[in-house]
């Protein structure tokens, strides 16, 4: 078990009842905590060959960024509507309640170009889903799936079933 | 001059006329873009003594992330109303357009705590006085303010006069 764990801290009924919310804040405000996120991270990432480090805002970039920097890799922000400044390239997933649509670069995506997605969590891995088949549509390839936490009793594995998936940390419940 | 000058890309009239957008994407898509911005951030930082790196969501997280993991510190996220899932401290200001809110978790700082702000540039200042004016609200002293890129047209300085700032790159312009 990682030491990691000891320092989430969990809010139950946030933000609605029945929901146990894992707050990464609690390994954020540990000296050591992202760096021990981020080494493991790195660990899990041993002897895959990839180009870039792909994260969703804005979470996402917290850990995402430090692997990239760690390993010497290319980063890429995928973002919410509106906030790049080139030409995107978008998709529309469904939410609980309602929509969110996610962009990259256009041009940032060279064709085959290997990507790691890292996230914080996992949950019902619909996020996941739509950053891959985004970063797909111009022609990457998601060579891994890469997160902190995994929420396992939402089934994102499921939905990313043909995806390597991998998580430090793994919750029995939702 | 940084190298890193070369890879930022200058968009005109973005998001409206007479501004040119400085595009820090431009520094993240290649391979030793992150690594070179942030070996150079964390030179800016030799010889001051902190505890944390905090940084405003969602840029400020790419290049404030990978310092606070390069130098062994602790990382805290200031971010937007209604995202942090404990009890928080906020912080409103002015907007060119309308104002914003940002937030800290209440129990993050211990008094005294003693904080550099990361984010990737520096314009008007008016958000990093914000971030500073909340840190410093529940007792954090912050000891630097260091940014990739500066816009000196903005007189962000002036504006951040009592404070020790830094930056990579500067612009002349707004």
């Amino acid at each position: 078990m990682s030491k990691l764990e000891d320092y989430v801290i969990t809010i139950p009924d946030f933000p609605k009842e029945g929901i146990m919310f894992r707050d990464v804040t609690g390994i954020l405000e540990h000296q050591d905590g992202l760096k021990i996120a981020t080494d493991e991270l790195v660990k899990c990432l041993e002897g895959v060959e990839f180009d870039s480090v792909a994260s969703v805002e804005a979470r996402g970039f917290v850990f995402g960024a430090p692997v990239a920097y760690a390993m010497g890799k290319s980063f890429m922000m995928i973002r919410k509507r509106g906030k790049l400044p080139r030409e995107t390239v978008s998709k529309e997933y469904e939410l609980e309640y309602g929509k969110a649509v996610i962009e990259i670069h256009k041009d940032d995506i060279k064709p085959g170009q290997k990507i790691v997605i890292v996230d914080d969590v996992i949950a019902t891995g619909g996020t996941f889903k739509a950053a891959i088949e985004l970063l797909e549509s111009v022609g990457a390839e998601v060579v891994k799936v890469l997160c902190l936490m995994e929420l396992k009793g939402l089934n994102g594995r499921e939905v990313l079933k043909d995806y390597d998936v991998d998580s430090l940390i793994q919750y029995e419940g939702k």
